[in-house]
């Protein structure tokens, strides 16, 4: 029996993964192989989604039938759409996807002839109509046609969240940040979804898991609270003193830090690239500078770099994403990550059951109700 | 790093416990220090959910505060009761208690004003309301009230479901198997709710990710496995032959064999006892004695003994319970169990992230489109 002395099982190989590999060294990440740095300048996020799903790049055709059957895939079922007319608008954008992932399980349950695969692609497919279905509804009662008008998942996020074209250059940043979202090995959510697959239990539930977990603000939560770092300051200055005063009373800094990376998260530089393109483009630096700053001072004061949720962030806000949909957008990118861990955990599955280190009361002798 | 060999954490201690002690020479079994044994003799379930939440054995008077507070948590905020109207008649019973659940969140999210706590027993309190509004309504279209008349957990849920007075004896068998169900230690569903806990994602997260945990057939799904397997038989010698050939094809046998256990599952006897009870009072011992046979063939040929799952079966059918309710019962007693261990989780919280085992293709080189 070996013990996790660090707790968070931050010393512990859980399993075997064949689907990336990361923080060989402290950094650097690739898919099935293919280094992130490839696929964000030459891979859609489809080819990179259908690489994660399927083991390899896709043929052109392959490409094709896969970006077909994902358009095909963002109806929902009419009482799918009832369901998320009755979300309240103050609902938490990941708990209506939550509920959406779950509820789509009784209209269209795993089977023989709806198998995992098929499943994936439909929850990538539907998700933007999930999200925005429910966000146009609740905001503006307004019943949107989640069919969209076509053009690949960026392109339709974007075009049913602004109701308009969206810019070339947005759609190619989102693609690329989908893409750099897509999968990181036994992160929290991935792991959670492969315990929840390792009692053979079924496709949704184990990616619902994977939305519960991502929620928190220690994972991809973080998108979100790093947006409200630094739209709370109006510059640089004001931002080194408000992070200096956070380090001194010992609290997080939301966007940083790592439990696999110790260099830096190779992600990071890319999402940054952009974030800098479109600020430039919008011709407003003011959160890409104060990003910046920030990640200067927690270099200089704690040794600690930006992770993706860092300057996705800014990114986003760009994009013009409302920050209470960041983290949902992880999910439509993560997505691909936990459906490809789920197939793995079970073609070679044993249950997940780790053992506990009891530190509670010694045996106790009955008390009747009467003399408590 | 230290690697899990055998794989599924088999070998891994994943952090330190004060709720329950499992498996001390692979048998026994307390909450807080009460040994089982005598929470199924002389604590109602109320009282076990008492001690598992608080951490102590309740005083008449907080007990009566709680039974007060459980009872006034049954009712359905009306947009859910319209929810469950909307998952169809074929839906899995554990995909309704997941969807409600996730979708109460909505309605009664967590807030300093509704904490971790409040939220737990709420959850118990609904858990019958929500499971059989939508069983009564989809097989029926009739509208329960889903207040029932009173009376403690046990007796509540056998009302509603049958709609009349439910035996005293059935009464005191569900009771105790509620105790027996309510915790388990680091089980896959509760560990997989503390990794979700873990990112400091809130309550309803965490209870849906064991919901979806605990509905695969290799852990609560299985006292619904071991119940299609004894009703598969129509006497001990078929059962005998028929089990027999499964082992012969490598099958597994539902309702046997456990990770921790390794001589026998204490909870199994106090079900047996009542399995025994039960099928005497209604005069037909065919399924109990079915079930001895197959216990004993299990012993005879594989050393492996019969745990909580298997005479659950025999015992929730003589209470008219539907096998496809038997795991969704389950839940209404291990939320006390995993709503205890999220609060231990966040009250001592490190991220649970575990690293892998790299096992996948070296380093790729990028291939465009229209060279592959
Ligand atoms: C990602 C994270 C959860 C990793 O957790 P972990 O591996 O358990 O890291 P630890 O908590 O052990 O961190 C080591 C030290 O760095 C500090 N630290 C880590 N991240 C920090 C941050 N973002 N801000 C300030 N201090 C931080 C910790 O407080 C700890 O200090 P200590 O040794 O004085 O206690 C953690 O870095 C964090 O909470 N980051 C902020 C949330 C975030 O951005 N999450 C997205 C991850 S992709
Ligand atoms: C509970 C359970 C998941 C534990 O899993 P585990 O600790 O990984 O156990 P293993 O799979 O390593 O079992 C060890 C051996 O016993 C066998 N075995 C375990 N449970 C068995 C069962 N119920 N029927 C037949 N064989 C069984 C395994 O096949 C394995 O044999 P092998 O060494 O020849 O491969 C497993 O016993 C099981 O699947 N039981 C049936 C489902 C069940 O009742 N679950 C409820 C648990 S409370």
């Amino acid at each position: 029996m070996t013990a996790s002395k660090q707790g968070g099982l931050a010393d512990v190989i859980a399993g075997q993964t064949g689907i990336s590999t990361v923080g060989k060294e402290g950094k650097g990440l690739s898919y099935r192989g293919y280094s992130i740095h490839d696929l964000a300048r030459f891979a859609s996020f489809e080819e990179t989604a259908y690489l994660l799903l399927y083991g390899w790049l896709p043929t052109d055709e392959q490409l094709s039938q896969f970006q077909q059957q994902l358009a095909d895939s963002r109806e929902l079922p009419p009482s799918l759409a009832r369901i998320l007319e009755l979300l309240p608008a103050d609902t938490h954008p990941m708990d209506v996807l939550r509920t959406g992932f779950s509820a789509l399980a009784s209209y269209e349950p795993e089977s023989e002839n709806r198998p995992a695969l098929d499943i994936a692609i439909r929850l990538i497919g539907i998700t933007p109509s999930v999200l925005l279905y429910w966000h146009h509804y609740q905001q503006s009662g307004m019943r949107i046609d989640t069919r969209g008008k076509g053009g690949g998942i960026a392109d339709h996020f974007l075009g049913l969240l602004h109701q308009k074209e969206p810019a070339l250059q947005h759609i190619k940043a989102l693609d690329v940040s989908l893409t750099l979202y897509a999968e990181h090995e036994f992160n929290a959510s991935t792991f959670a979804a492969r315990v929840t697959a390792s009692t053979l239990s079924d496709f949704y539930s184990a990616i619902t898991t994977g939305v519960g977990t991502l929620r928190g603000p220690l994972h991809g939560g973080a998108n979100e609270a790093a947006m409200e770092l630094i739209e709370r300051y109006s510059d640089p200055e004001e931002a080194e003193a408000g992070v200096l005063e956070a380090l001194q009373q010992k609290q997080l800094i939301m966007g940083f830090g790592h439990r696999v990376y110790s260099v830096s998260d190779p992600r990071s530089d890319v999402i940054k690239e952009w974030s800098l393109a479109l600020s430039e483009q919008a011709g407003d630096r003011t959160l890409y500078d104060i990003s910046e700053r920030i990640e200067q001072v927690m270099l200089r004061e704690k040794k600690l770099f930006p992770n993706l949720d860092f300057y996705s962030a800014s990114a986003y806000f760009h994009m013009g994403i409302p920050t209470s949909l960041f983290t949902p957008v992880f999910v439509l990118s993560r997505l691909t990550g936990w459906s490809a861990h789920i197939m793995e955990q079970r073609a070679r599955n044993r249950i997940i059951r780790p053992s506990a280190d009891y530190v509670g009361p010694e045996p106790q002798v009955w008390l009747p109700l009467e003399e408590r």
